[in-house]
């Protein structure tokens, strides 16, 4: 049973740190929650902060299986695939009430004062937009996108507009505004 | 004296939200700051969440300011009006540090779990989206839009994605997100 201590705690704390945000989150409604107590949270994470860090870990691991996914399979032309990550994350996204993006939320809330976090929610958003940026020149090599196309600049173009669309979803616990961005930015993109 | 109090506290509140949004933003940092007593504050302002909801009002009477003025000159071709907003707003982003958007912040912090930011941050965004729709109504009857275009989906999705950018910007103190997307929007708007 301690054997799975950390993954419940990060588990649950994930789903409170999106509802909640950090400042919000107490760690005793987490260990009541979790029924888990105290000494084992601190046994195993140094402090809140390092907690909200290792959910971050947890999180981007399955962002990066979503995006294993959805762009690994090359018989599926490289704008597709993009767009098929991201529709993918709206599901994600329903599962959880259209809460819309932990790294957007604890990017807003927490990156005003603590650089850890803004140094950490900015290299997530990097390694996300690289990953897209690859697929993207695979678009430009099929003629899918134009030669002069800049496939990381246009990777976080779509990162971005994606994390404020997800705060509209969030705002009105609705898919559509992600959905318009991807209309739009596909449409256009590809024009 | 006394017949400022309640506007400067309001400008030092709305630069300390920017900065370390509404859980961390302590009434005693804030009186602390203004050099203003606690019973000053509580005669003004009925509770925190009251003080949040005064300053996001006194944010969007600045935004209407700031759209009355750049879209009003009906001497400037209408998409040239709406750039010409979103440009002002990052020199305001500039003077305060390129930390981002105080709605998105606020939105982002706590729409999930008060009603009452979530219905109020969402109605500010309708409003401002309300306005730039006006906009680009005239541009669509300019033929500086194509015929079918939504006015009100393409003002809901500019403001979306200008989010998105200022959260970039705050992750980054950087403008250049906000530049990309503009970019990348009237560029592909206009096509």
């Amino acid at each position: 049973m301690s054997h799975d201590t950390p993954q419940k705690l990060l588990e649950q704390g994930m789903a409170m740190l999106l509802q909640r945000g950090y400042n919000d989150m107490g760690v005793t409604a987490l260990l009541e929650a979790t029924q888990i107590p105290k000494g084992s949270f601190y046994h195993h994470f140094s402090s809140k902060e390092d907690f909200a860090l290792q959910v971050i870990d947890v999180y981007m691991t399955e962002v990066h299986k979503g995006l294993d996914h959805f762009l690994g399979d090359k018989s599926v032309p490289p704008l597709k695939r993009v767009r098929g990550f991201f529709e993918g994350t709206v599901q994600k996204y329903r599962g959880e009430g259209y809460l819309g993006c932990l790294l957007g939320g604890l990017g807003q809330e927490l990156s005003g004062v603590s650089e850890t976090f803004r140094l950490k929610v900015e290299e997530c958003f990097n390694l996300i937009a690289g990953r897209i940026a690859v697929v993207l020149q695979e678009a430009i090599d099929d003629g899918d996108l134009a030669k002069g196309t800049d496939p990381q600049k246009m990777a976080e173009l779509l990162v971005n507009c994606w994390e404020g669309a997800a705060l509209r979803t969030r705002l009105r616990r609705d898919p559509a505004p992600l959905m318009e961005m991807l209309d739009f930015y596909f449409r256009t993109a590809a024009a």
